[in-house]
């Protein structure tokens, strides 16, 4: 590499980290949140333990994974995101959907009236979860990114993916602002691949009056 | 249903047949192309049998299947297309490439240069077939839908997909006019899923000076 290529290089990232509107980009594999009863009984006799902090506050990877079986098929090794919540909740690709046989809605995590059920299995128990839902594309931010972009929860924002080959304008992105949210963009395995994220790509937010 | 829902859902059908950006949209599924000696190799004893004609003249899906094996994982019951090309090719979705671990560039059907091998395996053969490529999202049209869009062959255009719960804009989408070709947009698995793509979805080019 020589300068030029590599002032180029730099001129681009400087010029993306400056971007006031530059969005972080999380890809959400699938997942599984558990109550603390529903965790007791396919785990009855392991503490959730960390695999990997995520990134946002508290929220984590844990070491223990199940199986989600439906009714064309199931999906193994999917893990366990800590801590436990007030209700069980599976998230799944759409394609994972299609090939287990699950109509799966699109909603935001909580979501959950009229979304199926699913089994999870461990070596030591198995539960019944409703729901299973695929993720809607949502953007994680603090109060104050939410102030700088002029948006509130639950608007409808569109984010920008340039990757290379393949840049996408994902329309349909929830804003959650919350106090102690760290910004960045969730979307799932899908939406990674559609849109050639790697691991040095970003979004840029797109305001709806930037839109008009 | 009572009489005015009904009125809206004909009217919206109606306003989007009369769309003249309107595009069909076709999902490719992995698959096969294969040059005459590579399908003797894999089906020595088979001739290729059509199981559903494709929207293309004269493509077609056939009764031939065979399994794509990677470093990391294998691919079974692809779909052989037909009929036979000079050169063999191989189409998967970027979700499959990373499963198998093959490092797929995204590129237009025919574009091999540098793209991996993998072999591919029947019950009565095996070969080695370079490329691996991700397709490029593309639009076939005839001479006089180029005409009518303004755009001719290698163009880059934008096309919206409205569909519920996640809408989106592809980028980077290539016109490939040839007078015999049907206006259709091929995207992949993923982008289908991404773009949560259904029987009656349909895109909507964007040309580029609408996006100025």
């Amino acid at each position: 590499m020589d300068e030029t290529q590599l002032r180029e290089i730099i001129h681009r990232i400087v010029q993306e980290e400056l971007d006031p509107n530059r969005i972080p980009i999380g890809v959400s594999n699938h997942h599984i949140h558990l109550t603390k009863e529903d965790y007791q009984t396919l785990f009855p006799h392991q503490p959730m333990e960390v695999f990997k902090p995520l990134k946002q506050p508290k929220e984590f990877a844990s070491k223990q994974t199940a199986t989600i079986v439906g009714p064309n098929g199931k999906i193994e090794h999917v893990r366990i995101l800590g801590p436990c919540r007030k209700h069980s909740q599976v998230e799944i690709a759409r394609s994972e959907a299609i090939r287990i046989g699950v109509d799966a809605p699109i909603r935001l995590s909580g979501h959950l009236d009229g979304a199926p059920s699913v089994k999870l299995v461990t070596p030591d128990g198995e539960v019944t979860v409703q729901g299973v839902i695929i993720a809607k594309r949502h953007i994680h931010m603090s109060d104050q990114d939410a102030q700088r972009f002029g948006v509130k929860l639950g608007d409808t924002v569109s984010v920008e993916i340039d990757s290379e080959n393949r840049k996408t304008i994902y329309n349909d992105v929830i804003c959650r602002p919350r106090a102690d949210f760290v910004l960045e963009m969730h979307i799932d395995t899908d939406e990674a691949n559609a849109a050639n994220v790697g691991r040095n790509t970003f979004g840029r937010l797109i305001k709806p009056k930037d839109e008009a």
